[in-house]
């Protein structure tokens, strides 16, 4: 159960009233208010019988008119993947997905080339090529979308390292759906080739960044980030090949984090429970 | 607020009830419930108008009887601080105290050694040297005890690289009240020259870990822990010049939490808000 | 090229006299003595057109007779994976391996279990299961060694948790080339169920240890180790989850660090260039 | 011993065939060699009766006329510490100069503040008060210049946290030899306030970067970089507490490496032995 309110006082207390009454356990809680924003963050997973739209009825009824709940079953999200040429972000969630680590299901692989499509065939799950040669961007992407909207529900689309970049009629669509892994500890290197970047300016740090994608290109909310030591015997492609294994550590992270519905999405910003 | 209990059902409906009725605000809240041991811990920030008392009595009635209850109000904490020769981890706390950094008034620095009281004078804290010379363990025991017992009331003793091991009787005289920096991850590199073992072993990571102290020496609950990576050449001279940071972060850290008022104590482990 | 040799002044010029004569150039150089052991190490990564035996040659007669030479010229090393029940760290290395970030050939998965038979399967790599049911712990290992001594090369064995013990007899056919991933910081957790330990320990730190195995259960020369932090809220289950991400990293990374001939092995320890 | 050249084949060849005229005992050996811009550099640490002008003469002479060659015996570097109101930086520096662990004398802590002088003056070391009040830019860095040129010899200044912009003039007066304390992870938030743009954005990792000065502010050659993890429950002044245990360990970092001679400045970036 996800509940995101203006603070006032109180809160906690209708929240648990209401739990009280309807016989529900708490398994876990947490709480967290933004002073700045005045915003308050609840995320319970509650263990009992009961009908889910009874208590988000009882919630909503109890809570700021503002607010919003959002009561959720588990059950496995359904999961569309972009590619492009890369293998290592794919790999590892072909993996844990395999190894049932995640509890989604893949719907499908969508590439605009057909490099990956033996890997994702092996782990018997379709692989989309939708070429964008010939095509302009409007084009192409309208392409992915009538692919994707023909899957009954999709929960997020997975960028593991698709290299184009997406327009606004695309992420609109998908607010809030589309996960990206950038491969670098954003806001430093936003653009093209942030390892050359990393290489030219000496950094003793690199490292990957997992956001949800917004309008502006690699400055949507943050979801996970991490970094690894570098030195000067490092070439920018030593950086690549040693980012590699931080890229996909983090976008599993954030994937994950989603997955489990432990994300907030605020003032371009996330709150992760 | 600090509140351990037995768990149940609706424990954080009767505490928030109670911060409602009392017209509490509750600005932060963590719930922990360790299903092991079916136990429930739960810290809560709040700001109000309360008498302390009536507040901690109201708690005690709704909870279960089984339930501790401890209700503080934001003060200064009284420490003492235990070391021998080396300076790093006993200047560091000194450095932030005077950066006003830790909300704590240091007593005292009692050492069995003057070596480092120069260093302390400095700062216009009492230096109090013990030595052990010619003592056994139980008479220099004695004379440290009677010295801090000497003080109204101490919450903590540190012991920032405080060199000697202490027998039970010292340790059950101040229980849960005593903070220790080992100087490795433990429980790894147990007991003496943790460095020299670590070194031997050809390990790549060596780390420093702070904890209350009981009776098993290095076995008490953990607080804090931190590592850094080393290499084939570092010596185990460099691996203890190293670790000096690491030692001085963790401690620094740990003793922060204590100040704080967010450590819970069971089962030899710890709970940290 | 790799040189180990008691230290004596004058090595470095003598090698690189030769390299000079044999008009090889320098890609890069690594130096290490151990003064305590009074050893000295050398890697050096050269160009040029030479003839391996003939360079080897000049090198020995050049150097103190204790010197060990390696000459390698590069090539893909072959090695056998070993793997019980769980997927991950096999995944990850297959997926690498696929993804080309591994100059080598797998020639086989060897399991006592057919579980991963249908994953391995999928990147055409040979499975064979060696059931160790109504065989004592002699007889399975011969047949795991006969199946071995069949391919003709083997350069490393790699036990991708492997869950069983291996013998001393098996350790010794295979000295310095089983490379291991044990479940925790080493020395901490020594043996079985590590996450258990370390849940029950209640350290905020957890992590992964590669090794080269030796007739000491979990005591062999370590290559790399890395942690995580945990917290109170970690079951022991969890421990285990996140664990999962830390072996995997640790194992291929000791793995890479191997197939690029960087590991040197002494003292029960490792010179890593 | 420091040699910075253009890379040829022979160079370590010649460096140490000299070390062994010189009847030099090598004590450890760093090369590098950057291909891009085809420039070789080695520090050596050597042991041995030696004049070190007529070493210095030998390599010169044997080596490629672009050379830079720097023969340093070791001794104590001479360090100004220029600060403004903040302590921790420059206190950790004090604390570590009490505890023998810099190789260093500090002349002077100059401050365009007089708050930090009392803690100074604990540690016997002259505390100057430059105020930049009733001053422009450039009078107010005369005095300071005309305070730091009345000292014999200044190996490095060292910006604990100074809070005012420098001029070329300054800048270019001390190349190479300002040590600045940045604190977020370069090139990420430039400029001011780093902590508050670094909450704005929502990031989940903030740093440090201890850097030489140049011109073009935050953009000088990168010494060490560290990070720690931060989540949605940070306030920037939550961040600007915890980023400050970062700034204190990066910058003496750097001020180590600086004062052991490790250093290799060239294309504003850093070699790092």
């Amino acid at each position: 159960m996800l509940i995101e309110a203006n603070d006032e006082k109180g809160l906690v207390h209708k929240v648990s009233s209401i739990f009280y009454n309807f016989d529900l356990n708490i398994l876990s809680n947490s709480e967290f208010v933004d002073k700045e924003n005045n915003k308050f963050f609840m995320r319970s997973v509650v263990d009992g019988d009961v009908d889910l739209e009874e208590l988000k009825k009882a919630l909503k009824e109890k809570l700021p008119k503002s607010s919003t709940v959002r009561v959720i079953s588990p059950k496995k999200k359904n999961i569309v993947i972009m590619a492009t040429k890369e293998l290592h972000a794919l790999g590892d969630i072909l993996i844990r997905h395999e190894a049932g680590e995640l509890e989604a299901n893949i719907l499908a692989v969508v590439s605009n080339y057909d490099k990956l499509e033996s890997l994702v065939n092996k782990f018997n799950i379709p692989y989309i090529t939708i070429s964008h040669e010939n095509l302009d961007r409007h084009e192409h992407e309208g392409k992915i979308i009538e692919c994707i909207d023909a899957f009954e529900e999709v929960d997020y689309i997975v960028l593991a390292k698709y290299m184009r970049i997406l327009t606004p009629r695309f992420v609109e669509t998908y607010e809030h759906k589309i996960i990206n892994i950038h491969h670098s500890f954003l806001p430093a290197f936003i653009g093209a080739n942030p390892y050359k970047q990393a290489y030219d300016r000496g950094v003793k740090i690199i490292g990957a960044t997992a956001h949800f994608v917004n309008n502006n290109l690699d400055e949507g909310p943050i979801i996970a980030q991490e970094v690894i030591h570098v030195d000067h015997a490092y070439s920018w492609k030593d950086m690549q090949r040693s980012g590699k294994d931080v890229e996909k550590v983090v976008l599993s992270r954030a994937l994950k984090l989603a997955i489990e519905d432990r994300i907030f999405v605020y003032a371009n910003k996330t709150v992760i429970f």
